[in-house]
């Protein structure tokens, strides 16, 4: 048998953790040569296989693959790109093949979520048509923590930590000045259909009663009066009222609500996105407290600098096995992750069918929120305690954590140019 | 001579240190018992002087005082009250001797920035009108870093690693996903009048031309043109933009870009605030890129989990220092930070007048200012640089950082209440 080479891509938006998986992938890959060559990384994911784009990560230094591990974003870059339903005659298909025979490619890698997994899924199907032996394999990634079939996703744990321990922070800043100035402090965190990072802030509470006193969901239908209610009973009881807002919070009839908010840009527009400057005004308007507000952003997805040492090892492992499970023979699979205990925590690593995790988004279970849909339950804390465990921090120069960038020496084309 | 006791306030804005100076006032006292015999804190500052509110610091664990050090945002709680005038008829002045009468005061420390020691300069003068034996010290905090009379302001070093650091990470973010995604990430920082905090985010950029390729600094007047057209050469240069902008960026006539967006909310009220958003919209609509934004607001004051170690020693070595210059006589000053040399870093402490620092601010030296206004200079890398140096994490648990709440044990009240 010909020695096979790789293909490695990230998709979707990024984690801190994502580049651990792509040093599991290639130092595992590493680990055996005799099967796989090189691991060649799409240069923006999928969209650089289809313009035959690849990086050749056998040039970069070992030190710099080490690197990967303790750097955020996407290394090799990424993209959104949704293939086509599978059609062997079609144009994008045709190229994904081509490429693969050009460059001897044996397995492919798709590290990413929900939306990833189905390219992982579409590159199994179409190599299955025509006959390619491919070993398509999903690597689980995603802030969101939405994917079916594994307990938790690499890259939440992280921003899950990042999320608990700003709100513990800003809430002891607000607690200091509320006498005399900020009622009210509102963090927007990011979660369009799931509520997974909001209910991380949940952490942030050393004890019953403490902030975030509002955690809003998407699973939660968002209701103005009650909400304003909660804000003022809550200011009277403690003297301030700390909210974390999911981006993705919704009325009952299912219209987010920056779709509805009322605010509208100089030219007339709804403003989309900006949850908590909406709020804000809300809260303002009504009670007349002072309210500061803040949105994260791409840091919380970022934030490498507090990344869960948990999170950092799943997102190493789960790069690796892919590696050994795709040697094993295996094939349209995403490797997951299975919790075998809370506490000690305990985890080992298993696979589910991409058919079963592609294009699907878990949502937050209905016991994890509390009666009132306001904060969560002590369920929610056992499973997310775990997750934010352990600190991995990033080696620092100059004051500033030491990232590493790649040369990313391209791998010469052998095809001719391909028009997307 | 009688033991005395020891009045400590926090006041204004807060800061991830400002209870590491209160650990140094604490820690220094307890080692001259027998000349401050109690170390009262004033419960939200000089409002619970005023009120005869006072917290026992005394009352307080030893290891609770230590983790002070370690603990963000106000632990005695702070305020934005501002003395009148002084006149020693006034209602609010007699008050204030009769609780310095009342609970032996001899030493007033008031930690805060230029509006802060305005307090402490008024209560010196008060003092002195009144023939009240008084030692009033000022101990610097600022994360605006805009306090005259001291190199840099204890507070700001944290808030400058803290944004330089996020930067860079999320700027790694965008450059994982600009070629089929975000273009242009936009992060706002506090600094209303001074863009100390938006130069610390040039210390992000690696090497020259990294991100974040611009800067809008309060000093700078806005250019709407020239600012959009930088923003699409750095675009058609790099592929992404990163900007970082000061909440107090404003046009040439004064006016602050906010109140003069356009941005309008939803009863026709100009939206104050949120100069990222507006600023997001501004390009989206000019130019079509897709835009993210952020806006880190506390987060970027509290962030005690990435604080600077030098900024850790300057808040702790202000506190303890205070104490000393006060028991050796001094009397209106406040500690300041004289630099030594730049590398390797060194520093000492000084004192400078109260009737020198008191309300007034310190701009960005033009020298800091590159010249086409939208980045820092190397002098401006230079002086920053030792600020952010060294890392100081707080203690976790439960893979969170592990802050201490105080007991805040209140000192018997003597006097009728007093009505603000």
């Amino acid at each position: 048998m010909p020695v096979l080479n790789a293909i490695y891509t990230q998709s979707g938006g990024m984690t801190s953790v994502i580049n651990a998986s792509a040093c599991g992938v290639i130092q595992a890959a590493a680990q055996h040569k005799s099967e796989i060559a090189k691991v060649l990384a799409g240069n923006n994911g999928i969209l650089g296989v289809l313009q035959e784009d690849l990086i050749d990560t056998s040039k970069e230094s070992i030190a710099n693959i080490d690197a990967l591990r303790r750097t955020p974003g996407g290394a090799f870059g990424s993209c959104r790109k949704k293939l086509p339903e599978v059609d062997i005659t079609k144009l994008e298909y045709k190229r994904l093949l081509d490429v693969f025979v050009a460059h001897n490619i044996g397995f492919f890698f798709c590290n990413g979520g929900g939306d990833s997994q189905d390219t992982a899924l579409k590159v199994s199907q179409v190599c299955a048509s025509a006959d390619y032996p491919m070993k398509s394999i999903g690597i689980p990634k995603t802030i969101d923590n939405d994917l079916l079939g594994t307990d938790n996703c690499p890259g939440f744990g992280s921003t899950a930590k990042y999320v608990a321990t700003s709100v513990r922070e800003a809430s002891l800043d607000v607690a200091s000045m509320y006498a005399s100035s900020t009622r009210v402090f509102i963090l927007e965190v990011m979660g369009r259909n799931s509520g997974w990072i909001a209910a991380s802030s949940g952490l942030a509470a050393h004890e019953a009663g403490a902030p975030p006193q509002i955690i809003l969901f998407p699973e939660v239908p968002f209701n103005k009066n009650n909400f304003l209610q909660k804000v003022s009973s809550t200011v009277a009881k403690d003297g301030y009222c700390v909210v974390v807002a999911s981006e993705g919070i919704r009325f009952a009839d299912g219209t987010f609500f920056t779709q509805n908010s009322g605010v509208v840009d100089s030219f007339g527009h709804v403003q989309l996105g900006g949850v908590a400057p909406s709020l804000a005004a809300l809260v303002q308007e009504q009670h007349g407290f002072k309210v500061h507000w803040a949105v994260t952003d791409y840091l919380q997805r970022a934030a490498r600098h507090i990344s869960s040492s948990t999170d950092v090892r799943q997102a190493y492992a789960v790069g690796k096995v892919a590696v050994e499970m795709a040697l094993s023979g295996e094939n349209a699979i995403m490797v997951s992750i299975q919790r075998k205990s809370d506490q000690p925590y305990s985890w080992h690593l298993d696979k589910v069918p991409l058919a079963e995790v592609a294009n699907v988004e878990r949502q937050l279970p209905a016991s994890y929120i509390s009666a009132d849909g306001y904060s969560i339950t002590e369920a929610a804390k056992t499973y997310l305690l775990p997750l934010i465990e352990g600190e991995d921090y990033p080696a620092y120069k100059n004051g500033l954590p030491d990232y590493v960038k790649l040369n990313k020496i391209k791998v010469p084309k052998l095809l001719p140019d391909f028009n997307l």
